[in-house]
């Protein structure tokens, strides 16, 4: 076995940055979402082009992350919870890239639901979701950065609210499709845009669990499926 | 910088034996897709219940294989290539797992299809697309263990056809909606299966992304972006 030895403040330093880096990925993902659903309340098609166009920039964050995360595992071999941090990194790292994704999704949803307005507004609870996966999303991210398992433990606490935010916007979507056949393709839309913000949501969660298992050692991805 | 020493032959050993987890994994999880197209074919909710009791075996799997990518690193800590290797097995088992849980999606929306039967024969080409996505993951996975970039380059070419499917396959399913309002809740469920299929086909491009990485020391998982 390796000797455990300290980490040299280079290392820390370059960890650091790693995290710093993370956390301003996820800063501009986040405000992704933010921006795609003001384009969705506001009728305004040019938001969502900005985020369309943004995306190039999001994936350049995921190979530059990648590749310092690689490095610091080459380079200073590091053990225990820095060996931990790093992978959850590279796993937090894949699930913002995703999140840039579903920004370009929804931008692109909400394009399609703005070339045909409905007659009557249909947006329920959208924006709700939105804001509570924005905050699920920061909030993963900052436990991350701070190794706080309490913060990272209340993202895990919110997933079942948005499941039924979206559960109870498709049913409400559902229902005008069934009564207004008019409705069915904004509908559908906005059906895939409430999916959208809810995978948002598995993703802080996601991140929130590797945090967990960075912090505590022990593995809680699985926990809610055996209690079930 | 740490000596680029070679690996023990029990290194050796330890790192197949994660390769050939992660192919033993794949191979449940691309039966879980075959069945619950099975069900959705065949009307047969029995086999549906199958796949949403699996998940279970797929969640440890994954909790299994972050732990083995976990001690490599930390007992061996390699270099090059087989760093990458690893690195690329912890994603490729995250991918896995979302797969799982994709059939389970798949499961619950057969589910709800299958207890309110529609007038007509609906599916069109879902079959067609599971194939493909089956293939496509499978494909994927065997590029991995042999480490055969030209095998994951043609994922990588199939995923745009899948695309297509799925757009062929909502494009007809709205226009059953639009026509026949009796149609939009098993249309509905029947898009969101596509979109999932779609989405198994996503996870075989990142693990074939993740094998060019590997092999070539490249990062091919902008490239088409940049091209646009």
């Amino acid at each position: 076995m390796a000797p455990d030895t300290h980490p040299t403040p280079h290392f820390v330093e370059e960890l650091d940055q790693l995290k710093q880096r993370l956390l301003t990925m996820g800063l501009i993902v986040e405000d992704r979402i933010r921006l795609v659903i003001q384009a969705l309340i506001d009728g305004d098609a040019s938001l969502t082009k900005r985020v369309i166009d943004g995306d190039g920039e999001i994936n350049q964050f995921q190979v530059e992350i990648d590749d310092r995360a690689l490095k610091l595992l080459a380079l200073h071999q590091p053990m225990a919870v820095d060996l931990r941090s790093i992978l959850a990194g590279v796993k937090i790292n894949t699930d913002l890239e995703r999140v840039g994704d579903l920004a370009v999704n929804i931008a692109e949803a909400t394009q399609r639901y703005l070339s045909h307005p409905p007659v009557t507004r249909m947006l329920g609870d959208i924006p709700r979701m939105a804001e509570c996966a924005q905050a699920m999303l920061r909030d993963a991210l900052n436990s991350y950065v701070s190794g706080n398992a309490a913060t990272a433990q209340s993202v895990l606490d919110r997933d079942d609210a948005l499941d039924d935010l979206n559960m109870k916007v498709f049913r409400k979507l559902l229902g005008s499709m069934l009564g207004d056949a008019q409705t069915i393709t904004p509908a559908l839309n906005l059906i895939l845009i409430a999916r959208h913000l809810e995978r948002v949501g598995d993703h802080a969660t996601n991140i929130a669990e590797d945090v967990i298992f960075i912090v505590a050692a022990r593995d809680v991805r699985h926990i809610a499926d055996a209690r079930r």
